[in-house]
C-alpha cells in the first residue's frame, strides 16, 4: 500500500496565480487540501508583483509541506506579449518551488486533460466537472485558475503514481 | 553637483543573463564597475536554473550596492517559446532586484540605442562601440549579453539624469 502524498499544482500568471493542493491517501483516493489564487494589484510594479507571488507561494508550501509540485507546460500558447508576462509569473513560481526543494512535474494541456477527463481534447468545462467529481466537492472550484491548478495537481498524482508502480 | 551613482543593467535569459554595473561620478562621467554573465547548464532543470540566477544576481547586488537597476523591455520581440523562457529569466532577475529593494527602470531597444548611440535605429555593433567608448574600455565587452547589460545601465543613467535635472 502506498503512502499518503500531497502535491501542489500551480497555474502561473502575474495578475492571478492559481494554486491547488491535493492529497492522495493510502487507498489512492484523492482529497482536496486547499486551493485558491494569489492576486496582485495591476498598479503595482512588476518586480513587486513577482516578489509577492514568490512569498505567497512559499508560505503556502510552508503551511502544507507538499512533497512535489506540478506546473502546466504552456510554451505552445498565446501571443508573445502574454507569453512573456506568463513566463515572468512562472519564473516566480518556479523559484519559490526550487527554494523549497520541491521536485517539479511539467504537463502539457493535453496530458492534463487526458489524466483528468480521460481524453486529451476535453474542454475546460469537462475538466472542471471532473475536478469537482474526483475531489468530491460541492461545486466547481472558483476561480478558473484555482480549478486549473487542481487539475494539474491531479494529473501529477495520477501520472507519477503510474510511473512508480 | 550631483553625487556619484552606481546602477546595474540586466539582460535577462535562462541560459545566459548579462549584467553590467556602471558608475556616474560627480562630473557626470561614466565608469565601468563590473560586467559579465551568469550562465546555467542546459542539463539543469528550469527551477534550479532560475534559482541560481536569482542567487547570483543577489550576490552581485550585495557586492556593489547599486542604487537602482535597469532592464530592457523586450515584450515586442521573438517567438512565443523564446518569450516564455526569457520571461522566466526576467522574472528571476526582477525578483532578485525587488528583494534588494532596487527601483527599476525599463527601456525599449530603441530608447537604449537613442541614449547610447544617439539614434534609435543604431545597429548592435554601433551600440557596442559606443559602450566601449563611453566607458573608456580597451575593447568591446564580451560576451554580447554583458555589453547589452552595460548599454541598458548607461541608458538608465542618462535618462534618469535628465529626469532629475
Amino acid at each position: 500500500m502506498s503512502k499518503t502524498r500531497v502535491v501542489i499544482g500551480i497555474d502561473p500568471g502575474t495578475a492571478t496565480t492559481g494554486y491547488g493542493l491535493v492529497r492522495m491517501n493510502s487507498h489512492s483516493e484523492l482529497e482536496e487540501v486547499d486551493y485558491g489564487v494569489v492576486t496582485t494589484p495591476s498598479d503595482w510594479e512588476e518586480p513587486r508583483r513577482l516578489l509577492f507571488i514568490y512569498h505567497a507561494l512559499r508560505e503556502i508550501v510552508e503551511k502544507y509541506q507538499p512533497e512535489s509540485c506540478a506546473v502546466e507546460n504552456i510554451f505552445f500558447q498565446r501571443n508573445v506579449r502574454t507569453a512573456m508576462r506568463v513566463g515572468q509569473g512562472r519564473g516566480a513560481a518556479l523559484i519559490a518551488m526550487a527554494t523549497s526543494n520541491l521536485p517539479m512535474g511539467e504537463y502539457t494541456p493535453s496530458q492534463i486533460k487526458q489524466a483528468v477527463v480521460g481524453y486529451g481534447n476535453a474542454d475546460k468545462n469537462q475538466v472542471q466537472q471532473m475536478v469537482k467529481l474526483l475531489l468530491d466537492l460541492d461545486q466547481i472550484p472558483q476561480p478558473d485558475d484555482a480549478a486549473d491548478a487542481l487539475a494539474v495537481a491531479i494529473c501529477h498524482l495520477h501520472t507519477s503514481q503510474k510511473m512508480t508502480t
